[in-house]
């Protein structure tokens, strides 16, 4: 197949394998170790806005040339396992500084320099996480994203050059409480694709969509699980009365998705209880979604993706401990389909 | 004995075995593997209420089933460590969105869908925990309890189809000011039985002593335990000038009394440095209670078990750093009595 | 040198080395193995509040005496690592209760079981935090004196006879908005001194030159390095235009200090990206106080060390994905000037 072909044609090219590896490494934020996938979601998200899309970028070259310069695995950086945090975290800053936060305001040279620093922080935290969860087969995540965007985000409240007022304020339980909202065909399509759009922060149903054909260039059935994954957070949250703006901005879906694309076939096979143990998995993180922000409310801080992250986590310790499941070690995790087809392999013998 | 030959008569019994486990999921909530206990714990919390009763088993059921589906070790589920947690998780989901916290109020559909996926979610955390304690020969005590509680008692504020306006509310340090209250009789008779049934969350003087009564059919000095835990813990609170109303409720004594059954023979023998270092456990565990309340108190949330958790675990971490201390790893801790008899033994050779 | 030969004179000896291992106690907060530096440090307590060193000694004294009865490995309680959380906790217990922060007020008997128990709690924590992180080749630097601190201060909150309500309270993120300030000669002198001076609660510069020239007398290079992380925090805060109180009362600078300490020779020897990671970390520090800050703010409770600790524990778990930095475990890790010397040595070979 061409895709396949060309996936690997770059990687180790000696002047152009930099742009590979930025590519892949906006890939793997949705697990995709594929330039051409890469390249699509960054696509998606000049759709929506050149700001977020410089962003993304100047995040995602920042945290591989730490790496680089840290002399980091080179396997590792090739991967874009050292660009996935950063593309994240600068997207983050400049959203959460933005008084307009669906295209993001241009920064400031403060803030420029701010998140450079961030995105070289989570390339730090990369091997951090690696150090502690390893041992147990457990992949970092967007942990080292998570942990920088919380550490830094809030660090802005109390700084002056940097303007946050609008973006970040705290909020009071008592905004939760109402009746049970109306729902209609637009809780349900806006949900569902601002679900995966929000991944990478896009208020716009289409980066959404596009966002889905760039991780079906890389695998199928990891497409239809970050599918699943938002649209069974949507169901869940119309079932339990969620508020409707809430769920249409695609903030239940989210991490959701995330979910569903690391239990659902990549780090655990797909058979049928890896099925159904990934389906409770995308429930679950549906609702702590919800629970995470009641905490982080005093604070003023956004849930990130720490709600992915956090059941993902969980879910992946227990492994072990549940005959009915089949994991993958991280260093093997591909895409749901080869998975599958190297347990089949194995089991026929 | 009788109570001993009783005791293992069911556990593999091929249709009655389920009934034993779930009656050894309840006694092991305060580290009782005996189904008897179990049997009277469950009689304690129908005395006070038959909806905490019924939604006990619930809780139970559930879990355990999770397990048994999951296919996780036959010996663990068989002793009640599957079901422990959801015992917990059901009765606080219930207590938390009633009106009527003392005796519950039954819950509707939308609840009893919530609880399930609660309390299949502890079952999924145990081998959770196990992995990330099991190499330092700590157990993961209530913390699936608490992990799930936190994580489900939180989201449902986003909710509208769970009332929860009347339980949950977040309250302001300034409502613990005060002058020194004058205590009574009632302070301590309260405060210490209150102790011990608040575990469970009952608010009934008689059965916290029905479960002492339960504790003491399975290990005299565990129920011993549990009593001087409570005990301390009001004592603690008194001198220090604590709520006489938190007190009477058991708010201090609930966290306490778990770590003495833990600290007090059962995962360390009770040689006399062991005793002690139990204590300062109980007395740091009560404290902490108080500690954690004011961290959570923005968020609303209830402390549940994290203290007793919290302490335990750290104190547990420590035991190979202290040569006074005589470890006895998870796996091989059943009474306190049975740990000391084994640990002279091997003096004695 | 006379220094070197006096540092070990009274490790060993049978009546005055409690003394010696006191002494080292104090100098090891600020990872000082040389009793000379802890009694330097002590005057410089002294020199601003007899109270303060007072409670420093009684905590290091307290702490220490737990690990002898706990039987606690001999090595570590001689080199003062059973000391310094103990030294620290009981100075900000006093310094949180005062009406008076700058030099505190006399403790009541409450307040002194209260100190004695939360110091006698580090030492216990000292193995915990050995045991979840020795196997990285991570120290647990000042955790123990951090949760203690959070556990303890916390709940002073909801008890009548210890009185917090002048100290302790909770302040809105609304506190931390406004214009740019003006900065004068004043927010860099203050800043940087009492910098260091914060490390120990002190409101005081001459304290802070003091602790410098304590550290000196054991390595030029560390007390370089405390000097470094206090003048690069300030700068920070001046870049990105904190609040100038804030700044002058130390509290950007006394987590950078420390970070600058454990990162800028000692954990990792002092080669050129050594140093230049010590550098980010020191920078990543004083943004995280700014960080954490804003979330503890709902509950009131102080960072204490907790900025450093945290950078310093995830600089230091990545230390062996990075091939550019040379790590010195915690058991060899003596001064910046012996780890270099010791690493050149094998290059040599």
């Amino acid at each position: 197949m061409m895709t396949i072909l060309q996936k690997d044609r770059f990687r180790d090219h000696p002047t152009l394998g930099f742009v590979d590896w930025v590519l892949r490494g906006i890939g793997q934020v949705v697990f995709q170790n594929n330039p051409i996938s890469g390249a699509v979601i960054l696509a998606a998200i000049f759709y929506n806005s050149w700001i977020y899309g410089i962003a993304c970028l100047f995040g995602t070259i920042i945290s591989t040339l730490t790496a680089m310069w840290l002399k980091a695995d080179r396997g590792l950086i090739k991967d874009g396992l050292f660009g996935f945090n950063g593309a994240l975290i600068a997207v983050a800053l400049v959203a959460y500084t933005s008084p307009n936060f669906a295209t993001g305001n241009i920064p400031n040279a403060h803030l420029w320099l701010y998140i450079a620093i961030s995105a070289a922080f989570t390339s730090v935290l990369v091997p951090t996480f690696s150090a502690l969860l390893g041992p147990h087969k457990v992949p970092g995540l967007t942990m080292p994203f998570v942990a920088s965007g919380w550490l830094f985000l809030a660090a802005l409240l109390q700084f002056t050059t940097i303007d946050v007022s609008s973006a970040i304020k705290p909020t009071s339980p008592a905004d939760f409480t109402g009746p049970r909202p109306d729902y209609t065909w637009s809780t349900w399509f806006y949900g569902i694709t601002h679900g995966i759009a929000e991944i990478f922060f896009q208020d716009n149903w289409m980066s959404g969509v596009l966002i889905l054909v760039g991780i079906a260039i890389n695998t199928r059935i990891g497409a239809l699980m970050a599918l699943m994954g938002s649209t069974v957070a949507v169901a869940m949250a119309v079932f339990y009365g969620a508020h409707d703006a809430a769920i249409q901005d695609g903030l239940f879906g989210y991490n959701a998705a995330l979910t569903a694309l690391a239990l659902g076939g990549l780090f655990l096979v797909l058979n049928v209880p890896g099925m159904l143990y990934a389906l409770l998995g995308v429930i679950i993180t549906a609702r702590v979604w919800a629970s995470i922000g009641i905490f982080l409310d005093p604070t003023g801080m956004p849930v990130l993706t720490s709600a992915f992250v956090l059941i993902t986590w969980f879910m992946l310790l227990a492994q072990r401990g549940f005959k009915v499941l089949v994991p993958v070690p991280p260093a093997q995790a591909t895409t749901p389909e080869e998975n599958l087809r190297r347990y089949r392999a194995t089991q026929k013998k």
